[in-house]
């Protein structure tokens, strides 16, 4: 803190990284593979490792040739520095920072749609493992849009991509300055808003997850925070058996997004 | 290969360390606490960091005290070797091995049962991480007995316990040398088997999953083994929206158990 002051940043956590980086390194087949796939990144290069080859890696190499994109191979203990540790599978790629949205670019898109909708709203969420895990389940259960908050929360990095088995390469994710006054605005146009949390006034399976609405999932270690808790319409509990208490907050997403799936057909 | 059949051991990845080791350390507050609460585990010691000192670490060691375990303080460098890395909290405790049940035994647990059982059978769980939330998802979800393979899965172990959050220190695990066999069985005694897989003949939304039945979760890579499959009753898929076309194994075993419990109310 003492340092941080003195930096003269007021930030509380000293020099925090770019969380908006203009070119970044995506590793692992998937994220690389998906990333090539979406089209949304430009791609300065793959880079694949000199020491192994395999087909996955032949797979994204032929893809990435037929994009026009340069292809360079890598010493293994560089491809671990340039994945900064990160399991790479012999696979890396440097492309620009990924494509997320402004909230505000939210109500065209909605204006839109002929069908109703289903927002993903993913409160503190501070586990990168968590967020991969919660934006690929959010994919595959068919939630239309995801929305994170600006702070507090894990950012789309390319960790959260290797976690999302690269479906965050096709998320349409909207960056939130504040979540309540956009809560307060859905429910302007007529959504319903449930709030995913323990000791809710209602059963998950009780509730009705049909028609325009949002979800709402809070962080990992305390929960829905007070001033988007307030602006839930419900607030929804997963009934719980036994002598523990709580699910994996990626488990309990999932299972409330796939409720929702279900009855919404 | 070759050196481990030089070894003499048969066993194709050399010398294995021992899955049924007679006392190993846990690791973590929820692990050692919910070990001392089930009390299904001898405590030779409880073990604290003279690091820190936290409101968890006072209330796993009042705990302990109570029930007569003696506490030691270690200094921090000797508890991260002791917990092999693992993220001990400061807190890890030496205990005896987790009482796994013989699959045998299940037959007399069936017996003495008034209702439905519900049994999770968990086909090659690679990863601790899938094994422990699983296995944590399985109590909330009210499965009545979880049946791991004796080989190609992960085993209970101190890692495992800290992945559940401690729930597995509740959890009737039982170990099968063939699940196929075991499946055969319960069949015979009128349980319906569903498996869970992706190119099912059935969604998992359109499944009677009410009454006598086990669902069976297939490994993270390969998905369900084929004598495994071949004896389900249905093969049941989660439908999947978009372009990614595979959920986490723990998140697609959590949406399944859940469906059971909304089911079976």
């Amino acid at each position: 803190m003492a340092q941080s002051k003195k930096r003269g940043t007021g930030k509380p956590q000293g020099r925090r990284p770019d969380r908006f980086p203009k070119s970044e390194i995506l590793y692992g087949f998937h994220s690389v593979y998906e990333a090539l796939n979406a089209g949304r990144r430009a791609f300065e290069a793959l880079i694949l490792s000199d020491r192994r080859s395999d087909s996955r890696m032949e797979k994204v190499g032929a893809l990435a040739r037929k994009n026009n994109i340069p292809v360079q191979t890598m010493a293994g203990d560089a491809m671990n520095q340039l994945a900064e540790g990160g399991n790479h599978q012999g696979i890396c790629a440097r492309v620009a920072g990924f494509p997320v949205k402004k909230v505000g670019d939210i109500w065209s898109a909605l204006r839109e749609r002929t069908s109703p909708f289903f927002i993903l709203i993913l409160e503190s969420i501070e586990d990168p493992h968590n967020l991969g895990a919660l934006i690929r389940t959010a994919l595959c259960a068919g939630a239309d849009y995801i929305v994170i908050p600006k702070d507090r929360s894990a950012f789309p990095s390319p960790g959260v991509s290797r976690s999302s088995a690269g479906a965050m390469e096709h998320a349409d994710i909207y960056l939130a300055t504040n979540l309540a006054s956009l809560m307060r605005d859905l429910k302007e146009k007529g959504a319903w808003i449930s709030g995913l949390d323990a000791g809710g006034d209602k059963g998950l399976f009780e509730a009705d997850l049909t028609g325009n609405m949002a979800l709402v999932v809070g962080g990992e270690h305390k929960g829905l925070r007070p001033g988007v808790r307030k602006e839930c319409d419900f607030i929804l509990s997963i009934p719980i058996a036994g002598q523990v208490n709580s699910l994996n907050a990626s488990v309990a997403g999932g299972i409330a997004m796939y409720e929702a799936r279900r009855q919404r057909g």
